[in-house]
C-alpha cells in the first residue's frame, strides 16, 4: 500500500493525498477503525511534506472518513459500502443483458452512427474528411476579452439558471441579425439550441406524421438523414443540379405525393456545395407555398459567401409567411465548441419547442451563449470572417485547381464554403478508392453517406478547411492516382 | 429616413452604422440603385464621424450590399429579396396554422410544462419557489483563473468540435470521483451529459417499454415526472417515509406488477429533503436487484451533506453488478448556467447512449466542461463546498426553526439541502394558501407538482437557499399567518 501515489500537476497537493486517502478507505483498503499512518509516516511514504498531510487528515476527518482518538492517532471511519455491504446484497454483482432491454430508437440510433464506423485519421494522415473550421484561424484574444467582459457586467447571472428559450441579449442580437438578412421578424420568435442538430432534432419531435413522409435534396447533409430516420420519417430525396435542386423533380414528387415538412440546404449545400440560385429559391418557395409544405432552412455556412452578391435566406423570401423554420449555427464559422444555434420561426411554434427545449436539457449554457453574444456585439465576427474568408477562398481555389488537374472525375461541385463534392463515372465505388487512398495515407467522405436512395456510390466529399497547402496538393495527387489505376483496372 | 439611429454601448459605431444602412438596403427602405448619403451627409445625420460612415460604406460594398459609381457616390445594390419577390411569391404571406401539425410529444411536452404556468416572482416578492444555489457564494474569481488556465492549455482545442461521450479530462475525473463514492468502476463508463435533465431524457429513449412502467418514489422531482410522460412511461410512486421510500410499499408494487426501470433520488430527496438511510438503501439495492429492475439513481444534492457521515449511493451498493445507471450534476451545487451532468453505467449501455446524444447536439459544450474540469482540478469545488454548506446549513436551521415556530403543519421534513416540505392536515388545499400568501407578496411550491398519484394537495415545498434570512422569517410569518387563517376558516 501507498506505494501507487502519483502527484498530478496543478491540482493542490493535499487534496490528492486526500482523494487518494479516501479511495483506500472507501473501496476497504483501510478497514474500517484501522490505524492510518502518523502524519510523519504517510509524509515520508507518499514523499510530500508533514503539513500537506496533516491538511488532508483534518479534510478527511471534516468529511466523515476518518477519526481521531486522542494520543492514539487517526483511523478509518467505517464507510465502506462494498465491503459492507456484500453479504447483505446477495445479487449485487449479477448482471444485467441491456441489449434485451434497449428501445428500437436507441438500437437505431447506434445502427446509423456514422461516426462509430467512420476511418479514423490517424496521426500523420491527410484527411479530407472534415469541414470543421481550421483551429488556427480562431482568434482567441478576441474570445478571452469576451469571456473577460460578460462576467464582469454579470458573472453570477451567467452561472446560475437561464431561460429555456435562450439568453436576451444574444436573442435579440440574432433577431436583427436575420432582421438583417430580410427576413421579416414580425410575429416571429427565437429559441437558441445546442447548436444546429439539436434544433433540427426538436423540430422533429414537434411535427405531426400525417403522411409520414418529408423532402428534401438529394444527395444531402448525412446527420438530417439520420435525424429523419431516427423521428421515423420517410425521405423522398429530389435530385441536385448545378444550380441547386431540381424543380422538375420537385413538382413530381408534389404531383406524386404528400409531406409534412420539406428539409432544404440553399448554401454551400452539404455535400455538394452548391449555392441554390435565386430564381430557383423564388420558385421553391412559389412550390412551397402552394403546396402548404413547411420549410425547415438550414442555415448552413451561410456567412461563408465569398463572393459579394447576396442572395436572400428562404426564410427572407417568405415574406410574413410563417412557413419557414430558419436554423441557423456558426459552428462551421466560428466555434464549434460552443454549442449554439438558433431557430427562427412562428411565434406559437417556438413556445412549444421552447417546452419541449426546457423537457430536455433545461437551457443551453448561458456561459456559452454570453460569450457568443459578447464576441458578436465586440465586433468580432466581420473581423474574423473577413479573415476566414480570405483563408478559406484561398484553399478552395488550390483545391479546385488540383482536383481539374489530377482528378479523373466526371463531375464536380461547390461554389465555395469548406468542401467540394465530386462523381466518378457510373459504377466507380469510391469506397474501393477509399481503400486504397487509405493505405496511402488519404481519407475522404465516400459519397453515398449523403444519398437517401442508396445512389452515389461513385461520389466523394473533400473537406479542404483543416488541411494544409501542402498535403492539399499531395493529398489530392494520391486520390488522382488511384483514381486512374481503379478506372484503368 | 435616418432619424431612428441610436447607438448601442461597446459595438464598434462603424458596425452599427453597416448594420443600419445594410438593414435599410435588405428591408428594401433604400431601393435598389438608389444613391445614398454622401459620406459626409450621413455622418451629420447619424452623429458619427465621417471616418466611420467611409468604413461602413466600405464593408457594405465588400459585402455586396452598396457600390459605388466613381464620381457619383455610392449606390444601394439590389438585394432586396421581400420587394423583389413580392409579386413573383404569391402565397407568401399565407399563414399555416402549427397547432394542426403539432406532435402530440409536442402538445403534451407544452402542456407539462409547468414553467409556463407558474407563478413568476414580481420584483420584491419573497420567492421561496427556487432551489437553484445562491449565487452571492459563487467565487467568480476562481471561474475567471479556470477559463484562462485552460484557454492557455488548449483554447483551440476548446472552441472546436469535441467528442460526444465528452471531455476527457473530465471524464477521468469524474470517473475517479465516483470511484471515491465507493462505485466499482470496472466496465463502467461514463457520458457527460448538458445537465441531469438531458442524461435523464436520453436513457429514458434508450429503455424499451415492456411494461411501460417506472416505479419511484412518491412524491419525486417534478422533472422526471414530466419526462417519464412524455416517454409514455407509466409511473407508479411508492410512498416516503421519514427515512426514505417505503420498503413495505415496493415490496408490494413489485408483487403486484413489472416494471421496466426504477428512479431513485436517495439524498436530500426532491421534494422532502430526506436522505435515505443507509439500512433502506441496502434493502432498495436488494429488492431491485432480486426481481432485476435498472435503477437510475439520480445523484441530486449529495454534495451538500452537512453532517459528516458518508452514506453511499446505490451506484457504490451494486458493487461490480451493471444495474444502476448513476446520473449526476453539480448544477445544484456549483453552477447551473454550466450545463454539465454525467451518466455513470455499464460500458455498453454508455457507448448506446453515447449514441443517441450525437444524434441529440453532438456534444455538450467543450467549453463548459473544460472549464468545469480546471476549476475541479484546482481545488475549487473542496472550499466552494466548504463555504456553500456552513452557509446552507446555516439557511437551513433558519428556516427549520421558523417553520417550527410559526407554520401550524402536520408534518415537516428535509435533512438539509437547499429546501424542506412540509405537510398540512388532510384536506387542507396549499394552492389556496399560496393563492393567499402570494397577495401578501410571499410564494412557494404547492406539492401536488411532485406526486404520481393526483394527491399531496396538503404540502408543499420551502426552497430557502436564494432567501436572505430577514425574507425568510418575514415570508414564513406570512405563511403561517395565511395557513391559520385558512385553519380556521
Amino acid at each position: 500500500m501507498f506505494n501507487d501515489f502519483k502527484l498530478a500537476e496543478g491540482r493542490p497537493v493535499y487534496l490528492q493525498v486526500k482523494d487518494y486517502m479516501k479511495r483506500l478507505i472507501v473501496q476497504g483498503a483501510l478497514q474500517a477503525d484501522r490505524r492510518l499512518p502518523s502524519t510523519r509516516e504517510l509524509a515520508g511514504l507518499l514523499g510530500v511534506s508533514r503539513n500537506t498531510v496533516i491538511s488532508a487528515y483534518a479534510e478527511l476527518e471534516e468529511d466523515g472518513f476518518a477519526y481521531t482518538v486522542q494520543g492514539k492517532g487517526s483511523f478509518a471511519a467505517a464507510v465502506s459500502p462494498v465491503r459492507a455491504t456484500e453479504d447483505k446484497v446477495p445479487a449485487s454483482s449479477e448482471k444485467l443483458d441491456w441489449s434485451e432491454r434497449l428501445s428500437d430508437y436507441a438500437q437505431l440510433a447506434e445502427e446509423l452512427d456514422l461516426m462509430k464506423r467512420g476511418i479514423r485519421g490517424a496521426k500523420g494522415i491527410i484527411s479530407f474528411t472534415s469541414i470543421a473550421p481550421d483551429e488556427k484561424l480562431f482568434d482567441l484574444d478576441s474570445v478571452r476579452r469576451a469571456f473577460s467582459d460578460r462576467m464582469a457586467v454579470e458573472g453570477n447571472v451567467l452561472l446560475n439558471y437561464g431561460y429555456a428559450k435562450g439568453y436576451k441579449p444574444l436573442i435579440d442580437y440574432l433577431m436583427d441579425y436575420m432582421a438583417r438578412k430580410g427576413v421579416d421578424t414580425r410575429d416571429k420568435d427565437m429559441l437558441i439550441t445546442s447548436g444546429f442538430t439539436e434544433g433540427f432534432d426538436i423540430v422533429l419531435s414537434a411535427i405531426r406524421k400525417k403522411s409520414g413522409t418529408v423532402l428534401c435534396e438529394n444527395p444531402t447533409h448525412n446527420t438530417a438523414i439520420k435525424n429523419l430516420k431516427l423521428h421515423g420519417f420517410e425521405i423522398k430525396g429530389i435530385p441536385m443540379e448545378q444550380d441547386g435542386i431540381s424543380i422538375g423533380g420537385l413538382e413530381q414528387a408534389l404531383a406524386e405525393g404528400a409531406y409534412d415538412l420539406a428539409y432544404f440546404v440553399p448554401s454551400y449545400h452539404n455535400p455538394t456545395g452548391i449555392v441554390t440560385s435565386l430564381q430557383k429559391r423564388l420558385e421553391l418557395m412559389t412550390l412551397m407555398n402552394r403546396f402548404r409544405i413547411p420549410v425547415v432552412e438550414d442555415g448552413f455556412n451561410e456567412e461563408l459567401r465569398y463572393s459579394g452578391s447576396h442572395v436572400a435566406p428562404l426564410a427572407a423570401m417568405a415574406g410574413a409567411g410563417n412557413g419557414v423554420i430558419y436554423i441557423g449555427s456558426f459552428s462551421k464559422v466560428l466555434f464549434p465548441g460552443l454549442r449554439v444555434g438558433w431557430v427562427l420561426g412562428d411565434r406559437r411554434l417556438i413556445g412549444i419547442l421552447e417546452s419541449i427545449k426546457r423537457a430536455r436539457n433545461i437551457h443551453t449554457s448561458t456561459l456559452d451563449q454570453s460569450l457568443l453574444y459578447q464576441y458578436l456585439h465586440n465586433g468580432n465576427l466581420e473581423k474574423y470572417l473577413r479573415r476566414a474568408r480570405a483563408e478559406y477562398k484561398r484553399k478552395y481555389e488550390l483545391t479546385l485547381a488540383c482536383c481539374r488537374e489530377m482528378i479523373p472525375y466526371s463531375s464536380l461541385s461547390g461554389d465555395g464554403g469548406l468542401h467540394l463534392f465530386m462523381a466518378f463515372e457510373q459504377g466507380f465505388d469510391t469506397r474501393k478508392l477509399l481503400a486504397a487512398c487509405s493505405k496511402r495515407g488519404v481519407i475522404f467522405t465516400p459519397g453515398d453517406n449523403f444519398y437517401t436512395d442508396g445512389t452515389g456510390g461513385n461520389t466523394l466529399r473533400l473537406g479542404f478547411s483543416r488541411v494544409a497547402d501542402e498535403d492539399i496538393r499531395k493529398g489530392i495527387a494520391i486520390i488522382g492516382k488511384a483514381a486512374r489505376e481503379l478506372l484503368n483496372s
